[in-house]
């Protein structure tokens, strides 16, 4: 990147401090920004007649972004919420399109970052309909090995699917086989 | 686009035909090529314990491809077959990268292509889990007016997610809204 690249860059994402419990994104609202997490840790949330069903995580270095509702800029039916002190780096959504343009491989790293979000958001709703909770759970430990102690329990019973005192069993079982 | 760019689209796009009931792509194997369709129609369908569940549908002008297989380069558990005698222009996953590299707009078609597709089948996955038949149906004929004469009855059903004698009944309650 040249020095011009780097002071776009540096206009155009600016910093954000969100505290535990806060929201990121709210359900019929827009997703106007897309952030990257400088230090922190939130969840993303889908409300289901009251019941709350966390579907994913973001940790440091992650991005965030519900990119449904970003890239055609209409409202979302998500949730995303700190679970920690988050420190985020916003970029909105015309500094995105200004990126793509101005700097000289924008194009190309916009191309290839989308490809990868689409095949991870693939995977996720295909292993939220397709997989047993056991291989939920698993696959959790395996995505997010790194904040697996940072997430309480019922948060991460929900991403399985189950109530946390199925966690627990599973869990029992899946010690007792190491 | 240059004469150099149209040339090099024309070297790496291929002309072939697919008979009625045969396969672009089946199960187990990798989605090598993206296709337009000069004319003809193809059904997406997931083989589930022997019952094909058909999902969607591409006909004249439309591009064919199991991106989920395609961006990864990945073996899929998809299939898409010729409803009618098909006419294809495909472009391999190489020869895509060369448009990508070599056209002066091919990062940003690429990038704009694939966003839309994103949410394209995002869409298409949350009204299979959540919408209800009757919402199915008037789905596919928004989105598939143009071909709903050409789909034989039984592959709508599946599309909808019901036996063909209830669609009929569907079909029957909706024409005398009409």
């Amino acid at each position: 990147m040249s020095i011009d690249e780097e002071q776009l860059l540096l206009k155009l994402f600016t910093e954000k401090k969100i505290e535990k419990g806060d929201h990121f994104l709210t359900e019929g609202h827009v997703c106007k920004s897309l952030a990257m997490i400088g230090k922190g840790l939130v969840r993303y949330y889908i409300n289901d007649d009251g019941n709350e069903r966390t579907y994913y995580f973001n940790r440091d270095g992650d991005f965030i972004c519900d990119y449904e509702s970003f890239l055609p800029q209409a409202p979302t039916n998500k949730n995303i919420q700190a679970l920690e002190d988050t420190t985020l780096y916003l970029v909105s959504y015309n500094g995105l399109q200004q990126i793509y343009h101005d700097l000289k491989e924008g194009e190309r790293f916009g191309r290839l970052g989308i490809e990868q979000v689409f095949v991870n958001v693939i995977q996720q709703l295909s292993s939220l309909y397709n997989d047993s909770p056991e291989l939920r759970y698993r696959r959790f430990l395996d995505t997010f090995s790194d904040i697996s102690q940072r997430v309480p329990q019922y948060y991460i019973a929900s991403y399985v699917g189950i109530k946390p005192q199925s966690l627990s069993r599973i869990r029992k079982r899946a010690a007792q086989h190491h």
